[in-house]
Parts: structure tokens; sequence; C-alpha cells
């Protein structure tokens, strides 16, 4: 095999793979990428067995041929080549040499015979949506996905079609966030639930362009990502996804609206006497004098008020801050609203668009001496 | 006490103290700011016992008082709190409250007077240079102190005054770094050896520029630091440095002028191939065909010419490629010339000006089939 492609080409397009090279694995032929020139295309592929990637490299083939080189030092070598054309050739022992200007390396490569190709996966009847659009919706749901693998469809996030809609969710047991998008084209209903590692990894590949668009196709255990020259195909994760509409309830006893981003900064500030592990609550106490904000624990004590607009009875309830702050910094709106019921029930931060929802259930917390 | 300073005025005088601040230490005490307003200043004062920091803060003092608070919780505080004035006021228990705007912290002080202050420096004839020479001398010299204290004095620099001119040397048993500036003022002649830890936190205050000034002023024990509103006081190492001059020859077989970027950029390629812990040589071969640069691991092979002007003798010699790099990133030459005498002998990196020297040992290596 010989190829010349550019340096950047090469590095633009080893990047994309490699996010799908497991660090660690039993079959160490996965730690490789597959570099497939034996038709007309020069084509990268890696492959953990969950998600696989496939990127169409530009470049010039001079003698046909397939190698697989160990995805970590074929990454390390073209980043550090000079920025210029680079010849790659394989001998017939794979022994691979990488050429550019006066620079020369020797790695010995695999056959790649024994490399799992990417399931086959039939383009019927996909969804388009902009890139930009897609990475915004895996940014604002996948922080609460849940990280431990007690509940495997916890570490996933559901995608579903519904009436020309794709509604992306996510819940780890102590709150749900919920994304919903108009779709442009007619689509079937469909049901899914895509690893979340998945979706952090194409998020990012994926340009985050509004004029870049993505195809999205569904296969029985497959969800096909296809955008530029890249094509990302996934496992889904099996079972019967969550019941949450009936846990969204649309009843309130109060309503708050309020600056977003005061209320933002302010819990971030409350969080610096929380150290980690320890499970301070946040109080918020809202009554016709406005919020009030407090937190105590051994490192010392914080209050601040702050402006809102209240409907409704008055309440005081009790937040994992943490929560409050991963929903808050991925709504870009500059006022929001939240709805409460009681201190044990869900507080919900929604648009009036239907846009988004943040569900989150409140903590306990000691009154006494209040 | 109750103070009022603007956040920024506190952020940067935090940021200053802070590097004086242990991470881990027997007395609890140190890991504190000393605020002192007691008098008609605003001073915030950390120690070590090796290193302290003094800083006047610019502020209005409404009450005086003294008041020692923890300095990691005070600096995240600061960090968090609005942009705008911020009032920290203690009760006679030390209990301090910080206000801005809306946000109201309580925290614990201590009552300060076991607090460290600085050693008194008598200010008898110092050296003044900019902040930027400083900083540099300390950059291009402080990669190769020792970083295990077996022996203390590599642990450090020296900083060595004779015929107005500042040398400041550091070594670690494998190699040797000189840098030395011309002084404006007059000075007798010195020799101390500054901590290395001093040196490193010292360059993360200094501002950089070159029309800011610093004063330097030597004590029997001690080296005092003066620039802007701000004292630093460091504990010298005692012992007497290393007799370098000795192994300073300027006798050589072969000497070597080339481009530093194209070298550099060479050798960091070629270390890809060597995993941490791996101690592989690079092998430098310069004939009259120019300089070829090889090295083999287990991972592979790599092969690179540069281009060079050659006078004097043929030589093939092996060096650790991480002591080049540190020495090659911190010339600003385009052009260097390198000093060799045989396999065995150190190599030398120097200008013909005399501004800096960097010395480094050869490493032995396997030739068998070469």
């Amino acid at each position: 095999m010989k190829l010349i492609c550019s340096k950047s080409e090469l590095l633009k397009s080893v990047n994309i793979v490699m996010k799908a090279v497991p660090s660690k694995t039993t079959m160490p032929i996965l730690q490789c990428i597959l570099i497939d020139a034996s038709a007309n295309i020069i084509k990268f592929t890696s492959n953990d067995m969950e998600l696989g990637i496939e990127t169409i490299v530009e470049g010039s083939i001079e003698e046909k041929g397939i190698v697989a080189l160990d995805a970590k030092i074929f990454s390390e070598i073209v980043r550090k080549l000079p920025d210029n054309d680079v010849t790659i050739v394989t001998d017939e022992k794979q022994n691979t040499t990488i050429t550019c200007e006066k620079a020369k390396f020797n790695i010995p490569g695999q056959s790649g015979e024994d490399f799992s190709y990417l399931p086959f996966i039939e383009k019927n009847e996909g969804v388009q949506i902009s890139q930009f659009t897609l990475k915004e919706l895996i940014r604002q749901t996948i922080f609460s996905i849940a990280v431990n693998e007690n509940n495997k469809l916890m570490t996933g996030e559901l995608f579903q079609i519904a009436n020309n809609t794709l509604r992306v969710v996510s819940l780890d047991g102590h709150r749900i966030s919920i994304r919903k998008i108009p779709l442009k084209n007619e689509c079937s209903d469909k049901k899914v639930v895509v690893p979340g590692k998945t979706l952090n990894e194409i998020s990012k590949i994926l340009s985050g362009e509004t004029e870049d668009m993505v195809d999205i196709y569904f296969a029985e255990n497959h969800i096909l990502f296809e955008f530029d020259n890249t094509k990302v195909v996934s496992r889904l994760i099996e079972g019967e996804y969550f019941k949450i509409d009936q846990m969204l309830s649309s009843d309130y006893e109060t309503k708050v609206t309020l600056n977003k981003k005061e209320f933002l900064d302010s819990i971030d500030r409350a969080t610096l006497l929380v150290k980690e592990g320890d499970k301070k609550p946040i109080i918020i106490t809202i009554n016709d004098e406005g919020m009030e904000l407090q937190i105590d624990s051994q490192i010392g004590s914080m209050k601040e008020d702050i402006d809102i607009n209240k409907m409704g009875k008055d309440i005081m309830i009790g937040f994992n801050p943490k929560f409050l702050i991963d929903a808050l910094k991925v709504i870009d709106d500059e006022e929001i609203h939240i709805y409460l019921m009681n201190p044990k029930a869900p507080c919900f931060i929604r648009d009036d668009a239907g846009q988004y929802v943040y569900l989150i259930l409140p903590v306990n917390f000691n009154s006494v001496g209040r």
C-alpha cells in the first residue's frame, strides 16, 4: 500500500476515528485504526464493538492496500509531523513507513483481517437535523444520565420521535432533563435508547455549525449518524425506557420568575462552602419579600437575596445545588420560570414554548432552629 | 475590624499571597492569610516558614483590626463574589462577615497572634532588574534543578554577582544551565543559593513587563524581592555551591551551527517513540553530509536528517532527548551553536555573546549492528 495525504487531512481524520478506539480492551486489534485503501477511496475505521466510526480521507492512492496501525502511536506521529504531504507505505509484512519532509518513521502494522468492520445499516427513513442542533441537544441533556451502570437504561438517552418532533430525555433517579425540537421531514414514530458514551463522543466530532447537517437512521439494534465524510454507528441500549410522562405534572402551587444568571451565580457562590462528598442542601425560601438562598456547612454560612416575580404560595424547599447548577448552565433563556408544589415534590424549570423541561427532586433538610 | 476593598483588588492580592500558603503543614495557622489593618494600611501576609509574602491592598479602613482567615476558603469566596465593593467585618470573636451586593458569607477567623510575620531584612545595597528579566532568568534555568531532595543544594539556583554581572546557575548532575545578565547599578560580589520553590512561586507573581522593576536585597540567610506593592522573603539554602567553572571547558573537536526550531521539532517527534520511564537515547550522527537523528524503541524507529554547518571532526553521540528539548525550548536564538568533544564528554550549547551556556552530559548507547 502507498498513500499520500496532507498532514492536516490525516490529523482531522485520525482525531475523528480516535473517538471509537477503546482505551482498554481484550481484543488488541481494536486499539488500531484500520486504513483501508483497497478500493478507490481511503477510509479510516475504528470500532470498540459498541461504537464504530468510519471516515473518508482525502488523498491519493499510489498502490492499493490495507493495514491496521496502533491508533495511539499513529495519531501521535501524525500530530507531530511537519505541515506537509505525508507518504504512508506498507510492505508485505505490514511494516509501515511514514515519511514527511526529512522525517521518516517506521512502525509495525497488522493485516487487519480480524478487524471488525461496522455493521451495515439500511438507510430507510432517516431524520435530518443540523450538527449544531444535535450538539446542543446532547449538551443540554447529557449531564443527567446516571454515571454508574446499575441501571443500564439510565446510562443512555431516550431519542423519541412522535408527531414529527424529536424528544431527547435523560434521567438518573434524582432529575429528568427533556429537550424537544420539531423535525422538518416526515418520519414515523421511533423510540430508542442511545448510550451516553456514544453521544459524548459524537458531540466532540460534530462541527457545531447550523449549516452542516447530520442524517440519523434507525435500525433494530443500532443507530447511524452520517455527516460530512463520516459515519458513526452505535449499538442501542435494549429495554423499555422509563415512563416519564406520568411524572410530568403541570400542577403547581408556586410559580417563580427570575433572572437565570443571578440565580446561577448565587448558587455557584454558595457551593464553595460545600466540600465534595458533603451533601449540604441549598435552602430556598420564597415569600412575598423575594427569594432567599441559604447554605450552612462546617466551613461557614452564606445567605443571598434574589429578586423574583412570585405567584402562589410561600414555600421553603431544599435542593442539591449541583442539580440546579447543571440545569441552569444549559438553559440559554435570560429569564426562567420555576414551578413548585410542596417541599417533598419535584420542581420544574420549563419554558412556555415547551422546548425544555428540567425536573429536579428536592432533598430533606433539618429546619430545626431556623 | 471593618474594611472595604474592590473585588478585583482583593482578588489580585489574594492570588499573590496564596503562593506562600503551604498545602500541608503541622502549623494550621500557616494555612491562613493574615489581614492586618491595625495601622493605616491594609496588608495581607502569608508565610510557610521558608517563603513569606506580604502585599499592600488598596481599600478603606473603617475600623482598624487584624484577623487570620483560612486562605483557601477566603480566596474561593473572593473569586466568586460579584465584581463590586466588598465589605469585610470581624467581630470580637473573629467571626468574619464578607458582604458584596446581596451575597453575605460568614466564616470563622483566628486572632492571628501566633502568625509568623516576615523576618526583617535590612535594605542595604540591592540590585535592580526588570520583572521581565527576572522572570526570564528563572524560566531559562529552573528546569534543570534536581527534583529530589538528596542533595539540597541542587534543588536551588545559584544567584551570583561578580563584576556587576548577575549569573544564575542550576544543575542536577546530568546538565548545567547558566544565564548571565549585566547589572546597571554597582553592587559588591554575592553568592547565594535560592530555593527552586521560591523562584517558581515568584515567577508566577511577576508581571513580566520590562518597565516594571524588582529590587533584590541579600541578607545572611534570606533574600528579599520587592516589587509593586509586594515583598517576597525567602530563606536561602545553606552550603557551598558546586564549583562549576572547572567543568566549563571551551575546548571542542566539533562545532555545529543549525536552526534551533528544526532541531527541536525533530527531537520532539522522535520522543513520541519513547514511553515514560524508558531511557532510550537519541543518537546524533554528525559528518560532512549533515546531521542525522535516530531513535529506536520497542514502538518503532525514526530517522531524520537536519541541515547543519559543521566545523571539525565527525562524531556519533547519544543524549537523553528530554535534556536537549528542555534547553532548546528556552533559547530564543534562531540559530544555535553546539560544541562537542567526544562521545563521553558533555556537549555545550552556548552563544557567542556569553549570555547562556547549556551543558548536557551524553549517554552511552549500544552501537552494535549499526
